[in-house]
């Protein structure tokens, strides 16, 4: 037995004895004490805005209404602006939503609770203050949404469409520093019973999204985020809890977590049983697919964007892999007849974007530049045609599916013209 | 001479026939082509908000009204709620602020230009668009204003005051990722003539801010960046360009840039002979502190927390040096007597906050936590009573000065009462 086991089951027996007083969240500073001549403070000084000027935004709209069930609650998706992305971080104010609902839930995280149960123990119930007393990790993570597989785009331009944005094509990513509890501790402290296999998690939100997830993902690199970018979690993100599922399908993600539940076999929960398995070429469905990438894409220049003059740009983007680190970033800018090493921006982090780049000379002519991510499972992202090709499927097939083809990381090509205008090359 | 100076040249006087086309910020995605049964957007889903629940905010007031000059713009400051951190980044909504006008300037970034002249061989001037061509870094850096020295607190409670918070003692230091073009590749550009051995660095603010900073410092680090925490530089943090100057005085970090003279000494300009020198014991000046820390402060406990129960707490704080990158943090929960090594929270960036953390049982007893940080240069962060000693003060000296004593890096000790109640050490 872990000698350090006595100490963790004491604390927790502690913490049980709490009454909802959390106590990160509730202690924000009173009110200054010796103030002097206070001014006017407005809003804008207190928690600030961004300039008038700037209007990147998400955009999206309806997921695959022809997929919708009765009474289903509304899908709607929202991409993240990735041509204007600078670094590694995404702001949270522009990080992609996936949701059933239009509103996210108004959760008062005073209320809010998490319940682990089922195959444990001992069953638990914490608060947010609770967690908040807990060992804490930060860490940068991706979370992308299987959407950004689907050749329809998920509302927006087709991913084959001349005039698809890097908004269009891989909006549907985002990545952060999320901060919370590994769910391992939670779970070593609940007791997991011998034949548990499973984990399902479930949020608080109105259609209670749940989701299965082995339990060997749960004890690995899983975490429990109260945090984000150094804040709350966001509404859209899951305010006041998400499971953080490093690397694997948005789907997975649980906003709103506020039930763990261990199980012996998959639930095949609405979302995994009618929603996110994908179509093989004999029509039937590919279930839990989990891990993603390696991908990559060139924000700048990308589709829409335009050169005014010939000369010296920086090409730079993000790669990311659920495998683990990005290894290498390869650059072509000659249709993918030559590829050259792009740096590597730090920190580099598993299951994180990582931002490359590279300096290009641009002539004036037509050019083709497209980027390669291989990640430190050596795993190299792959071309459109190899990828069609290792399906079995043909372009046309591709080009008129109505539902998810499975995940979907080839290489993303764009075309800058003579005119200096780019554009989406991928067929 | 370098084989890639040509190529340099080259692009730059590509760029030099530019005429304000941004290529990053006029590069939005238009409008979605194919977009079904558009729903309501709103703008809280193209631009997202936090959770209502969530209060945590800036706060400060007017700063050192006695030292104000007649029609000069009023200064005020406004501090990082650090009690309520998580993780290493700042929200750029709560990025402290100090500022000598109220509202930021509203710049608009295609009319936004940055010149660098004086002793050089070609002078440049740059548009935002251009800037955002040029081979460009991101990396983590804190900005801290000496206000954090003020025994006075700059507003708020003072220093010593028992009721004092994290924000009110360190609320003038905030950690973002700054995206942008290093200086020195700027000023090879402009070709920096024998004898330059200084710069003066402008912002277009209405005070027209100005500072001087040695060559070599401008040459080692500093960044030109128009990116934070992932877009673009936030209004009350210098929109659109920032020099960032890592470690040293706020000061420096000169919003809203506009100039870059390279001059052969530093130009006295009003905030470094009227406002920033601090006060030795002969009553004399000290011009030119730049370089700041180490220093550290637990942010979870704190002052004006409250501990609910007894039992398991995470200590948590943060950790940041102008000498480099954090090497190690010890932390003490017996008023000092013993120390043990926290651990440090990845990714460890030079010059950057650093997240702390050590576990914790409170049994309810008086105590008196603190933490200390030894940077990589191996200096170590003081007691208060030793910087006390080393400065040939007095108490009473500290407790009743108006004017900045100089970078002071003492050890924050906060003490938990046997209520729970939190509350500042110092003294």
């Amino acid at each position: 037995m872990n000698p350090k086991q006595p100490n963790r089951r004491k604390f927790l027996k502690n913490t049980a004895a709490l009454a909802g007083l959390a106590v990160g969240a509730s202690a924000s500073a009173g009110p200054l004490a010796a103030a002097p001549a206070p001014e006017r403070i407005d809003d804008l000084h207190k928690y600030g805005e961004r300039s008038r000027f700037v209007t990147s935004q998400r955009d999206g709209c309806l997921c695959n209404p022809e997929r919708r069930l009765e009474n289903e609650p509304r899908a709607f998706g929202m991409k993240t602006p990735l041509q204007d992305s600078v670094g590694m971080i995404t702001p949270a104010s522009l990080h992609f939503i996936v949701a059933r609902g239009y509103e996210p839930p108004d959760i008062d995280p005073q209320e809010h609770r998490l319940l682990i149960h089922g195959m444990v123990d001992r069953p638990l119930i914490f608060t947010l203050g609770e967690l908040k007393r807990l060992p804490s990790v930060s860490r940068f993570h991706f979370i992308e949404c299987h959407g950004n597989s689907d050749p329809a785009g998920a509302g927006g331009p087709s991913r084959l469409a001349p005039n698809a944005t890097a908004q269009d094509t891989h909006g549907f990513t985002s990545c952060s520093q999320w901060t919370g509890v590994p769910l391992s501790l939670l779970l070593k402290e609940a007791g997991v019973q011998k034949g548990a296999t499973w984990i399902l998690a479930e949020g608080s939100d109105a259609p209670k999204h749940s989701k299965s997830i082995p339990l060997s993902k749960a004890l690995d690199d899983a975490l429990v985020a109260y945090g984000q970018n150094g804040e709350p979690v966001r509404p859209q993100q899951g305010f006041p809890l998400r499971l953080v599922v490093p690397g694997w399908q948005g789907i997975n993600n649980v906003k709103f977590l506020s039930r763990i539940e261990l199980v012996d076999e998959p639930y095949l929960s609405m979302s995994e049983s009618t929603k996110y398995p994908t179509l093989k070429l004999d029509g039937k469905s590919r279930w839990f697919e989990l891990q993603l990438g390696p991908k990559s894409v060139i924000t700048r220049p990308s589709g829409g964007q335009h050169l005014p003059v010939t000369g010296f740009y920086e090409i730079t983007g993000l790669a990311w892999s659920g495998g683990g680190a990005v290894r290498e970033v390869e650059v072509s800018t000659d249709g993918g007849r030559t590829w050259k090493d792009a740096q590597l921006h730090g920190p580099i982090a598993r299951k994180a974007h990582t931002r490359f780049s590279i300096p290009w000379n641009w002539n004036g002519e037509e050019a083709v530049i497209q980027s390669r991510c291989t990640d430190d499972e050596g795993v190299v992202q792959p071309s459109f045609a190899e990828v069609v090709k290792f399906r079995g499927q043909d372009l046309d097939f591709f080009r008129t599916a109505t539902a998810n083809l499975g995940d979907f990381n080839a290489i993303q090509p764009w075309k800058v013209n003579r005119d200096g205008s780019v554009q989406n090359a991928l067929v």
